[in-house]
């Protein structure tokens, strides 16, 4: 279990909370393989392996060639350098939550620990395991356009359409391909493009999907788009043509109005992802590359949210000095939903000023706490608690110690965030 | 009253706080109809509306035809979904103090509130008890360039003259028939312009103003107007023809920098409002259409504060995470006052973050603390009391606390934040 | 000393860190005059002058022509103003320390205080006895790159090459005439440029520079130079020809693209003080007409920090909304090292917030805490003990209280930013 929170209301809130079970609207797990087998699984995480090369450990010693066994115990020696982060908190949390392992983990002791978190025996039985101990109701997933979607619960893993590469990468012989052989359509042109994208929605709301999803770097500016301008620049991507700059961004303006009229048409929300540029850190470690520019606003998006009125836009922003202007548009925009603490934002003292700021500006029923993006089960507990310990101490503070509020208001509200209100926003659509 | 600080320190400073007069350099205030006479006025506040429509409320359910019962009726219903934000607690806190109502407001008993706030039969009696009940010493409003400026008392009620008409609707028809009528002269040139402007200042001091005041788009760059470029665009947009962009532009800056150049002949402090984008949501309520683009810098206005060193520039930025280089520049340059917490940013937790880096590094003696920007008398005093608890809660944690002042220097400061700087800085010009 | 920490924790945390040797990495102490010997030396520093400007005082009272005596009384009688500033809270830790002086500054008692602070006397042993008294184990300081870099112990007062007349004046005939008179080389062209920084940074590194520096406007774009496009405007600056501002930024980006090649190849720091621009305000006080715009991002140095891996960059941003991008880019580049709080950001409401998010999130290895960037000794203890103090209130509540960390723990981290990384990070080069 965290560190529980030290002041006795807020402790108390916490505790309340951790019996609750978890919804988490958006997450990159494996529906196949949910859970760790091999603790490489947990210490591949991106935040150990790019805390720990940023701390100066070579990005060769956790390389994909090398063996699982191998990269956990070259990871090892420099979790000390990191071990004042809370990414290293949510690791000793699963430790001992999940391994029965208390120790500071360090070179000496890895093998022990490697040993307690090997699980290949028990299978699939381990991911029941952690999904239960985890009190786990809900996860999404990110799918991949060209994923199957079969062969999972789907009311337990819950699919969700991840669409970067449709926008962004268009060009690319390879998403085409994939387009191509997911839906069986000879996709050549606009009207192809559409027909295609109309099949990947159908599939993937009949299968259960809840949302649409897409990160989005900070230069994008979804603006109406102009289909007799883009006819030629798709027609010449989708052939595999060099194109312009401006064709380029013809293009992923246009599939992405295009999807945002399929979410209308679909009754799914769209969950905006905004900031990443992707590969800024070419040498990193994998998954370790991606940055962003802080000069980013929301009115980029303005013609989006005007024109889609009807679609559900849940938005997290990337840049933490960028969360004031999300609590003033989604004050504003009825279809503009704050959506939980992302990466860079993900840090408790960025959560803390979010949180203070949307339970003071942001209805209430519009607020979406926090989701894991977590890619192995076992991180969906420890991020959680880092939420819910960081809204205990905002709710004690500011709420009941700071506005009068009882205990039971202040929990009250906590529900909302947590779980009934990303419940009715995602909910399955009404067929 | 509001809910008092928990903290015994902090308690103490608002209590003391709570029995000075308030002195209010801001407000939109009606000096006609200063009080609410029915409850419409008060739920019609954009904040209410614009807050329950984000959380669904259908704005026709709020419109201008119908009766104001109806739309009080229709917005109760959608208050439980904001009642976590603080401006709700301004409502809750209006109807404890003027209405002796002190249950959670609910379409049930709605009706009863409304019968408790008609002071329909009470008339100017009912301002004055609001203007007692708040203690309110002096006010300032917001007037049209073409306002008559008769019929009420200008050393409680001070004029301000509001010029974003001038500035950003020159072009339009309205604008200048307004102008032409106000001024009884036939404007038809950058001189005819500059001579009515100067009819206005006139008029404006005479009857008491002490400020200019203007919100500015954040794409405004003040800099020095080039009379000669200016003399074309300025004929062409008093005549009604049609202005290219770089005309429009040359129009407002002209017209901007000669604003700034009677404040500096009149004395007049020159309110700056930086920010706002206007109707960005134009299918929200009335009043709740506006947002912001987080990317503007003061630098943008080095010129104009370098040229009118005479002239003192009250700022409030409306961009939340501006509000650190508003610090900046109001520590450096003399003319530059940092001024309030406005609207986006007047929300406890922004409004904390913004006085202990300006009780940190700006002098003391040139914050101007906070002003109501309200519509009604009512929402002097719940406002007020949220920026004095916070105030409080900042000296009590920060100064005394923190830096071991005494309690009488830190009631000092908060004087000189709430009282006295406005009043020196906004002080009638010796004629 | 300055006030303690209110909390018993953070005061246990204070009380420890305030035993231990100063180490400052970067300063502008005059290793010949380190001390002051009169009053003025104190008060003079800018951000008395420029906060009391601010407050109202004319420029001209503290002018260069006047007497220091003078300067110092005029200064006196606008502290007033400025009291709550932690500016000001140096000063008068500054009074109580070195001079006994524990009475509020006035113009009433200015005279008795400038008496005791007058050292003239005492000489070099003066030096001495602040060094001692401040427990200071290293400095370093701010070389002209004609620095001749003699007559001190280099191991006490550390030399760090600043080369902002470098990259931004070399346009400018007295830079040139600088460079050829130190190197004793005609420069001509970009190949004699090049051989005659090669000269200062041999001359640097021999005399025990620790660090090469520079201050960076908010528009500057470091990427990779393009030798042929530079030659000719390196040529026509060199022979003081006139710049189109091409030119220009082409000359600012091939220096400072050498500047970092020469690095490199010294396995010296290269700080980065990101976004000031001078003279913002020119009627300013001395030091005190520099302001910055906030809109900045470290993306424009994705290039740099790729390019030269090797090479650490401690960065400095001005902006204090900047700060939680750098704790991104430092979580992520090995070589981008978060380093102190600069200037506008040292304030400890912004080092409070940057604190929070870079212990939470930036290997801990990795950050330098703090830098005095004093003129005079005299400062550098009360401008640490303010950092010290806001170290030991974030590690007090968000590492012992929030996280159950152990005071031991607590301390190593704060010897780690305090001490030993600075200590690493600009270890003398192996040679």
């Amino acid at each position: 279990m965290t560190t529980r929170p030290a002041d006795s209301a807020a402790r108390d809130l916490f505790d309340e909370m951790a019996r609750w079970p978890i919804y988490d609207p958006h997450s990159h797990i494996d529906p196949h393989r949910p859970a760790a087998r091999h603790l490489d699984e947990i210490l591949g995480y991106h935040y150990y392996t790019e805390l720990a090369h940023s701390a100066g450990m070579p990005a060769a010693l956790v390389a994909a060639e090398l063996s699982p066994d191998t990269r956990v115990a070259n990871l090892a020696g420099w979790l000390d350098r990191i071990d004042n982060t809370v990414q290293y908190s949510w690791l000793t949390e699963i430790a001992r939550t999940f391994y029965d392992f208390t120790d500071p983990i360090t070179s000496y002791n890895i093998g022990d620990l490697a040993a307690k978190a090997d699980k290949h025996s028990q299978g699939s039985a381990w991911d029941d395991r952690v999904w239960h101990a985890t009190n786990l109701e809900t996860v999404f997933l990110t799918n991949d356009f060209d994923d199957p979607l079969t062969g999972w619960d789907t009311t337990k893993f819950v699919p969700c359409l991840r669409t970067d590469d449709l926008v962004l990468k268009l060009h690319q012989p390879k998403t085409l391909e994939r387009l191509r052989k997911t839906t069986n359509l000879d996709v050549q042109d606009l009207e192809g493009l559409k027909k295609s994208i109309g099949v990947l929605f159908d599939r993937f709301v009949k299968a259960g999907a809840r949302a649409c999803a897409i990160s989005l770097p900070p230069d994008f500016s979804p603006t109406p788009a102009n289909p007799k301008l883009a006819v030629t620049p798709i027609r010449r991507a989708l052939n595999g043509l060099d194109l312009r700059p401006d064709e380029h961004e013809e293009i992923r303006r246009t599939v992405f109005w295009m999807l945002a009229e399929f979410c209308a048409d679909y009754k799914l929300p769209f969950d905006l992802m905004i900031g990443p540029i992707r590969d800024i850190y070419p040498a990193g470690v994998s998954g370790g590359r991606d940055l962003f520019d802080r000069r980013v606003s929301l009115r980029e998006y303005r013609d989006l949210f005007n024109h889609f009125s009807s679609v559900t836009f849940p938005v997290s922003t990337l840049s933490p000095d960028a969360s004031a202007e999300l609590v003033a548009y989604a004050w504003i925009f009825p279809n503009v939903v704050p959506m939980g603490h992302w990466w860079y934002s993900n840090v408790p003292t960025f959560i803390r000023a979010d949180l203070e700021a949307r339970l003071q500006a942001v209805p209430k029923t519009k607020q979406v706490g926090y989701y894991s993006d977590a890619y192995k089960l076992e991180f969906v507990l420890p991020k959680f608690n880092t939420f819910r310990k960081t809204l205990a101490e905002v709710l004690a503070e500011d709420a009941i110690k700071g506005r009068g509020w009882s205990v039971e208001r202040a929990l009250e509200l906590a529900r909302l965030v947590l779980i009934e209100n990303p419940k009715r926003i995602f909910a399955r659509p009404a067929s």
